[in-house]
């Protein structure tokens, strides 16, 4: 059994070369990547990002960022969630809990939760708790949101 | 050369049988199915998809929505802009114009665009003049915003 312990990730050019390697790379990334460029000292800049290392390798991670209340379309009453985005887990550690051990520590903030996962993983996040919103065009317009919330929290009808 | 005449597509059972053939389908779509069970006739809810048929296929199809000023938080001067998504073209026609038919059809109402594509395209968007936006955390959390402007508009700095 792998120790699964999750990190808030220090953004220095060792972490954004290996966030290449993960498919949902995107603007977030580059724009880090210029702010470093431009500042020049390493590990500087705040991150959403947490990951699990396997050694010295990440092997997985996911963006865990805090949203104000005024931000809220989804839950009742309105308040502070967390939304995840670019949950992923590398292809040769799939299958092996890292993705949960991520989903459990996202939890423990016991806030509710919002994500939209960009691939097909509707199996994955049924069994961690989480469940379709009713679809809403002007709120969710082309996003599938799923949500989890903590006990005495709903979602907006 | 096939005509590539983009339509306004009719939510029917039909249409959302032909949906079920494109990757990106999600909970907007299964929420559409659910209305029209409810509501028995046909052809009478309000989409907004928009395709192109190959006899009576349906081969390409894309989202293409607009929205208010007080939700423009891309362009400047603030306005009404269309927001595309689920641009799809499926698997056996890709390189044969209809993404671009699509794209063309929405510029045609000379109305800044934005988009946020799902899936690796960045060479697609850029020959037809999409740019990225200039990432901000706050406003573009995990997606790649990509903008397209008719002259006399700019990107907000």
């Amino acid at each position: 059994m792998y120790n699964k312990d999750v990190k808030r990730l220090k953004i220095n050019y060792k972490t954004l070369e290996e966030f290449k390697k993960f498919k949902e790379y995107g603007i977030q990334e580059l724009s880090m990547l210029e702010d470093l460029q431009a500042n020049i000292s390493e590990n500087e800049i705040e991150s959403p990002f947490f990951g699990i290392y396997l050694g010295d390798s990440l092997v997985a991670r996911m963006s865990l960022y805090k949203r104000g209340k005024k931000y809220d379309q989804y839950f009742e009453p309105s308040q502070e969630y967390l939304e995840i985005w670019k949950l992923e887990t590398l292809k040769d550690y799939q299958q092996q809990g890292y993705g949960r051990a991520l989903i459990e520590f996202a939890k423990s903030f016991n806030l509710p939760i919002k994500t939209s996962p960009r691939v097909k993983s509707s199996e994955f996040w049924n069994k961690m708790g989480f469940t379709p919103v009713k679809y809403d065009m002007d709120r969710d317009l082309g996003e599938n949101p799923l949500v989890w919330q903590p006990a005495g929290v709903s979602q907006k009808a």
